[in-house]
């Protein structure tokens, strides 16, 4: 692309680093900002440079938060003895949207892969087996996404755990409510039939 | 969506205003932001504020430019008495790669609208006009796209022009009805403008 302006083109550049983001897009976006009224240009450039300088991750579960410990770790009618090992704050976003867990979590920020070059030192990893070793936890669930890197990084973190007194446990895979059988993929099929439960137990919980 | 933050709240929000990006496209970009170095926001908040209230419009075509006069309009080796309409600065870097054209530009800001609320006072109009009624222009090649707003604005100056002795052409229809011209290949484009017909001929085939 060749840019009639080096403010238009740095601009451009800058917002083509974004992921998925690619040059023609960036242009369409940086075109609809100087179309906008400048404070708009200002509004975004400003919220991502507060929250890039003055974010605050929770001292205890890791999740972004604007205070030192967050709400879920604060808060007393939870049961910090249940605690869910997510990788990001989408996670932790999307599991709290199913109202379901109301034990608190554990924000990895990311899984163990080597191709993308993070290692276990990258993430929480020590702070959580550090729990587990104090005896504050009752049960670690492993909610990572089941990938070769979520499967990894549960075992790695399994392997610290395992000779403590802890019950460890995966949320369960299968076919997702409401979904057709045919269209499910193989390999979540045969975890559903291999992970059957009792079909009393499917009654309790609708 | 429930945020754990108020800082990532906002600049998810803020994200989310751009055209075409979603909140969950707009969380997905944001925490990119958080896992790179701080840098990386800073120039991008940097190099978004700084085209915002640096940029600047030539002062003879309207295109985006770093200098009053653009490069284009400030070239004496360019035909400054053929003059190619547009709609913006994406129109003239397709037209520019074709090698084809050795006129100038005239970058009208937009198309005439009344769905968007965007009339012709809004656009770089009356300066076009006052350049053909000046008679320093020999032809007008209207290249807006070939829809019912490009058709609206390219009729709305036709009749403003066309008392004064002008040629006016529109670029051939080797591109497909409704397509936006900044994604039409670089041949296609370049056959257009050679093969450019009448203005009134135009009308005839609609
Ligand atoms: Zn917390
Ligand atoms: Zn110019």
């Amino acid at each position: 692309m060749e840019f009639s302006s080096k403010l238009l083109e740095k601009a451009v550049n800058e917002m083509a680093q974004l992921p998925g983001i690619g040059k023609r897009t960036a242009l369409r976006l940086v075109l609809h900002l100087l179309k906008q009224p400048a404070e708009h240009t200002h509004f975004l450039a400003g919220a991502l440079t507060q929250m890039r300088d003055e974010i605050k991750f929770c001292q205890s579960c890791h999740n972004i938060a604007d205070v030192a410990v967050c709400e879920i770790c604060s808060n007393p009618a939870r049961n910090h003895q249940i605690i869910c090992v997510v990788e990001d704050v989408r996670d932790v976003m999307a599991i709290e949207n199913t109202n379901q867990f109301k034990g608190i979590y554990h924000v990895l920020g990311g899984k163990i892969s080597p191709i993308d070059g993070v290692g276990p030192s990258q993430l929480n990893i020590t702070s959580l087996v550090q729990k587990v070793q104090a005896g504050a936890v009752e049960e670690l669930i492993f909610a990572l996404s089941s990938t070769m890197e979520g499967d990894t990084t549960n075992f790695y973190i399994y392997k610290q755990i395992k000779d403590f007194s802890v019950k460890t446990s995966t949320i369960a895979r299968g076919i997702a409510v409401g979904d057709e059988l045919e269209y499910a993929d193989e390999v979540t099929l045969g975890r559903s039939i291999l992970h059957r439960i009792p079909f009393e137990n499917s009654l309790k919980n609708n």
